[in-house]
């Protein structure tokens, strides 16, 4: 089977974007009823299918770079654990598979929020005293992707905002540029010392009345932090003086791998109504089976049936994730043994430790140490490398030097870092950490004042 | 495992909608900056949702009766195949699932469109020397109900307009207002004479400058109208003339049981460009899997890149449907046997049979028979049923005191007819129909001129 691959020399999708066939007036949005109007071929594609846009896609196709042919090519850069073989999924999860696909019960269509049952496991599952769940809580949905859709879709017209982390993933804004949602980038706070804590002054002076939800993603895709219960708290706070929903993506929720601990938030919100998005993708290492979920916690009762109803109304458009995932679904979360995800945790840690230490050594990086999730940040101290414009200029050469391919942290809306993931097998983290070495050594610069630069190391 | 019933009493999924739990202004539309503003609760579900309406769920939650508690329901409304275990999915379909689960490959992320691999194995099943297919032309989706959303989204804006069928399917309708797309309904002629083909005049005097595509579902659900190949040309002459490009429904396609053939309406046009959307729903009896694809036929580069890469984007929303299934595509496509096509056609037609002549010979009912597909409409005399309003009355009382549940065709937007599905095993179909006898014998009333009618038979 092909695997997905990014392209680094661009224009596998893209090719010719602009290109235009057809004699048209240059305005893609009909006019009013024209006299003597004369039908002619002019088919545009939507507004709403240009204004989706990945900037991941779009940064990483427009790196026009081959890698050196002397070197193998390392990516670094796919938040997709399966790729390399060395993090298989659990027996349990498959057998559940196929003890669905032998029942034959699961291949008719299921209700478009999920089986009633399936719900309910996941209520199950995730259900705690300080946020209880029920089965009428969870919907289910295409992947953890449709999950964040249809949450924003429910919650915010056309013309009003939401908050979204700079760093972070990128999906919260081309999915709300693509529906009309304005997108406002509140900053986590610099490491070592905040830890990527979100710079709740920075995110409070940002909500008006406009404001539809709070993104917060906790464990972070791409920083890898792991939040306190007590900055939860603070975040929380916020939430609650400015009264604005909270949509969780909590994609990575106990992926964890050091002494701290994930909290989901809905379990310390005492009043702020949260949908936390998750799904199987990444604690089960399954991305491809697409089976994602939304927990509705409404204590308060402030979303109220409105919001549920609306949820299913979205969810009837394209009618919920594949219905063997769905069979399955029980079984996966509650047999897949203890075991396996502890082993996940201890080779996610042990990669990150490999690289942190690795990259540490690096005359002009600091790697940012991640707690959880899959992804490691470094920064580039880009003073040190005056021949780069910036983090896209810097991966773009480290490809063709080295074949190594990390993503700039442009992609995330912060420059002058890039990303690893720390999913790769040791050996070949290590090899590309020496590619890196190589890549460092042969551009780094000694900066003026730089005694005092490699002092605050 | 749960199945998906339509409840008939409603209230499942929407119960209390229109109860309002906070304070608000009662504008959903956040007003401009306010001078004073001060943060309250006042979550609201977006309009999209609101708009977001599937009339079928409307019209059959309305429906507030009950059962007769003395007679086993029987339901003859779900489009749904797999229901009652008469008509599974082929072994040849299971084991290639099967296989792509023991391999392992299958787990990770593939590109948004489907692999590569995929995408050519759907292009080598469906090209043929009038509609050649590359693999690039094939776009996969989460079931045939997300090729028609990304078709429409690629294709419309907001303001624009789309030709749909009356009767016809409802997803069209629900998607589109959701969307803030038009729909302007074209009529279908009604049988016997007219076999349920389109009003071309009425389809045509409907295009405007403001006409985004036509949509033309064939074979149909609910008419189970199959259209003849010169019926389709006439209907891409119109599309020519007019320069609209078409949305082809096409999951029934190949589902035909009598003598006549399905022709892709693709395979006929020289200009008019076509998207197919199809699917494993229904021909392959799976459709809780959610596969379906998107054919893009545009032999005079009117489309031009400009569609493709809009359709590229737009999946990249939710990144396609289940990996598993995608892996297992090539052999479900190559490997069924003929055998298994021709047993499920057969089926379809017997009951298809059986149900037409026990309805035609129920007073005051007027069955017509299908071609293809899974669905038979019924014409209601309303003339000889004074008792009732319309069909959906009709239907209700049906259900109250036989406890069969046929759906009100009202849902398609054509009153006075209802639909069953013939999916149904024979003995229930028998069943059925000796209860809509007695329902109809006991509220038959012979109608002044009654004779005439009679000679219309
Ligand atoms: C933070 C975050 N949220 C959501 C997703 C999407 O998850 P899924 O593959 O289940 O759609 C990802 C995938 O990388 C992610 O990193
Ligand atoms: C005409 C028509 N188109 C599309 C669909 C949706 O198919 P899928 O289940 O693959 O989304 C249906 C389902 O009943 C249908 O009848």
């Amino acid at each position: 089977m092909d695997s997905y691959l990014i392209q680094v020399n661009g224009h596998r999708d893209h090719a010719a974007m602009l290109d235009v066939h057809l004699k048209t007036n240059g305005n893609s949005i009909p006019l009013g009823k024209v006299k003597g109007w004369k039908p002619r071929w002019a088919v545009r594609a939507s507004e709403m299918s240009k204004k989706t846009f990945n900037p991941v896609r779009a940064i990483v196709d427009s790196m026009k770079v081959e890698p050196n042919p002397k070197k193998a090519m390392i990516s670094l850069s796919l938040g997709d654990p399966t790729v390399f073989g060395n993090l298989p999924t659990n027996d349990e999860v498959t057998w559940a598979m196929k003890e669905v696909l032998d029942s034959g019960s699961c291949n008719g269509y299921a209700p478009s929020v999920g089986y009633q049952s399936c719900r309910e496991a996941v209520a199950v599952y995730y259900t705690c005293p300080e946020a209880p769940l029920e089965a009428q809580d969870v919907i289910l949905t295409s992947g953890c992707s449709q999950a964040i859709e249809l949450a924003l879709a429910v919650l915010a017209n056309p013309g009003q905002n939401i908050l979204v982390p700079r760093p972070g993933f990128s999906l919260y804004k081309t999915l709300a540029l693509s529906m009309g949602i304005e997108v406002k980038l509140y900053n986590l706070l610099k490491y070592p010392e905040k830890a990527w804590e979100i710079d709740l002054k920075h995110l409070e002076s940002l909500v008006d009345e406009k404001t539809a939800c709070l993104i917060v993603n906790n464990p972070s895709n791409p920083c890898g932090s792991v939040f306190s219960k007590r900055h939860l708290q603070k975040i929380l706070a916020v939430a609650s003086r400015q009264c604005v929903p909270i949509l969780a993506d909590e994609i990575y929720g106990d992926m964890v791998f050091t002494d701290c601990k994930f909290k989901p938030i809905a379990t310390l919100s005492t009043d702020v109504p949260v949908l936390s998005c998750g799904g199987l993708a990444k604690r089960w290492l399954v991305p491809g089976w697409r089976m994602g979920w939304i927990l509705i916690h409404d204590r308060r009762d402030i979303f109220g049936n409105e919001i549920r109803d609306g949820l299913v109304r979205l969810s009837q458009r394209i009618l919920g994730p594949c219905t063997l995932v769905q069979g399955a679904l029980e079984r996966i979360l509650h047999r897949t043994p203890p075991e396996f995800y502890h082993n996940t945790l201890s080779i996610l840690k042990s990669n990150a430790d490999l690289c942190y230490t690795a990259l540490s050594a690096i005359p002009g990086l600091r790697p940012v140490w991640p707690d959880g999730a899959m992804y490691l940040m470094v920064e580039i101290e880009m003073e040190h490398f005056p021949e780069f414009e910036n983090d896209v200029e810097f991966t773009e050469r480290l490809i063709s030097e080295q074949s190594v391919f990390c993503l700039p942290a442009t992609c995330f809306e912060y420059p002058n870092f890039f990303c690893v993931v720390i999913t790769v097998p040791e050996e070949m983290i290590l090899e590309a950490c020496s590619h890196i070495q190589e890549f460092c050594e042969m551009h780094y610069q000694r900066a003026e004042g730089a005694q005092d630069l490699e002092c605050d190391k």
